[in-house]
């Protein structure tokens, strides 16, 4: 078995570890139902900083440190940064690393991008070009709701399919080899990944992200399960990143369409990061943030105790703009799977 | 020798292949000095879209179907495409690629971007991910004067060191293999690659762009320099992506401060793609096009016909946004260097 597998799957045959994960997020994130999992939680959105968008660039730098800080590694010892965000010319990322002087590679695949720059990290790892590669992502509500709808302060009303945007920045260092191996703790490894291309159903309202972007995750599904022949079955769990309520509902029909039941191994980190009842957040929660701090605050735990032993991270995005929305045009969406295994209970078959 | 070379650099050991390359261009480039090297030259900026937007993804459709054609390969073939282009949220790219089904990997590195996307696919090729990745990149001068300056109709002033966003798109099929040897025609390959890491030297001025990015270009000639043991002299010729003749100026300067002379071996593309007497363009050219299509047009003739037989192709990016200048920031830089060889002639040492 080579490294290409099927028509857009790659297999990750050193199977590159997450040798460490940081994750920051805003104070709604840090009072939701997994506030406990995150490394730091800001008392307010702006923490001091200037604008929002200084913000922002705040989370960026802080998950940054915190994984290289947990790997002991300088910023003189990551190889390459593979990072984005929702901004306007990825600006929180640029304005968060400008002083890292880390090779940057800039990735842009809106709330997909965590499973990008992942993808890629260990690409590049496992290709033999690097040692150690981060890989990052963020979102921030306040900037988010600026850029794309409309300016808080308007107090706009949201309708209930609406998805809210997390305030969050996820981290991890990918790297050839393990860390000295610390107490109880597993290995987590990359195993695999397969690249989405971009679906488009024609879903106009940008409100409704999740139910846009539920045929691009039904798609990279379907393309995932005929490249490496498997099921959903061989996942403890499917976490798709941000279809929210409703678009989650939507892809579990389009899978069984296609003759895949993902019920009792699938969830949409969308819904697990705000407690809906409480926290009034309509059709869940949404942004690169969403992906990257449930992926690197509340599964790397999970994994990294041996409660899940095999998942499969589905990052989602909504390829719009707010020019093509003014311009008609209807929402182009993508999203990318990657194989994470604990390293140790199952083997790749 | 492995594939990673010094820092922050990576060797191509199996030397991918530029199978095949397409350039599209507007009338103004079509108009320049080397007008006669593009595939295909619009009579007008629209060419018959509904917005400039449109037009802008019309571009990239366009080199990518023209780089596929002459690779005798359909869109199910290309296994995955890396591109970007200066839009927000990479609209024209996003929209232009939407329907090709081919699994889509988005990069953002403002005029950098070629580098970045041919750097990647490169990589991908070489770590045995693909067979053929092709990597692309866009501009177009009115979607640029909107978003990133003034609209085009209120007639605003440009300072003489201001340069002219391209309208064009430049695409590149990267190979494992040679296509079957066409007559006369050299093979083309991807050697190796410096990645460069941002760089702020304090310039706030946002026509400046060719100051602003010519300490990143520094920065990333002098790494790769010191991590492959070379010297300007090594090459036929260093390109940088669109310095413009300021921004170039400077940047040979810098370099001969660091004790390395350029002259000889070095130009700017920006430089060479307008006849500033006769077209007025100011400072140069500039854009995510600029060098796009000056090395799919002008550069790879030269390399398929063996006039120049190992370049290196550094495309230069100022990582600013609208918003980012409008908060009174400076201007973020970045630089990838990638070397391209024509085959035969010249090993490596």
């Amino acid at each position: 078995m080579g490294k290409m597998v099927g028509k857009q799957s790659m297999r990750f045959e050193t199977r590159p570890v997450i040798v460490s994960e940081g994750s920051v997020v805003g104070p709604k994130e840090g009072a939701g139902p997994l506030g406990h999992c995150f490394d730091t939680v800001w008392k307010d959105e702006k923490n001091g900083a200037q604008s929002w968008e200084k913000a922002e660039s705040q989370l960026v730098q802080q998950s940054l440190m915190a994984a290289m800080e947990k790997a002991g590694l300088c910023k003189k010892q990551v190889r390459y940064l593979v990072a984005g965000d929702l901004l306007n010319q990825l600006t929180a990322t640029h304005f968060g690393v400008r002083e890292f002087g880390v090779p940057f590679l800039g990735a842009y695949g809106a709330c997909s991008t965590m499973g990008l720059s992942l993808m890629l990290a260990a690409a590049l790892v496992d290709g033999g070009f690097a040692d150690y590669v981060a890989a990052e992502a963020s979102s921030h509500f306040c900037t988010s709701e600026k850029q794309f709808r409309t300016p808080l302060g308007y107090g706009s009303q949201r309708p209930l399919y609406a998805t809210w945007t997390v305030t969050g920045s996820g981290s991890v260092i990918v790297g050839a080899h393990e860390l000295p191996r610390k107490q109880g703790r597993r290995s987590v490894r990359i195993c695999g990944a397969t690249a989405g291309a971009i679906v488009d159903y024609g879903v106009k309202d940008a409100f409704n992200m999740g139910g846009a972007m539920a045929p691009a995750a039904a798609a990279v599904l379907l393309a995932h399960f005929q490249d490496f022949n498997r099921s959903p079955q061989d996942y403890d769990c499917i976490y798709t990143g941000d279809l929210g309520y409703y678009g989650s509902e939507l892809l579990c029909k389009l899978m069984e369409e296609e003759g895949f039941l993902l019920e009792g191994h699938y969830r949409d980190l969308g819904t697990l990061i705000y407690s809906n009842e409480e926290q009034d957040t309509h059709g869940g929660a949404s942004g690169c943030g969403c992906s990257a701090v449930t992926l690197t605050g509340y599964l790397m735990k999970k994994l990294r105790s041996g409660k899940l032993n095999r998942i499969l991270f589905v990052p989602t995005g909504a390829l719009l703009s707010p020019l093509s929305t003014q311009q008609g045009e209807s929402i182009p969406c993508i999203a990318h799977a990657v194989i994470i295994e604990s390293s140790g209970e199952r083997e790749e078959r």
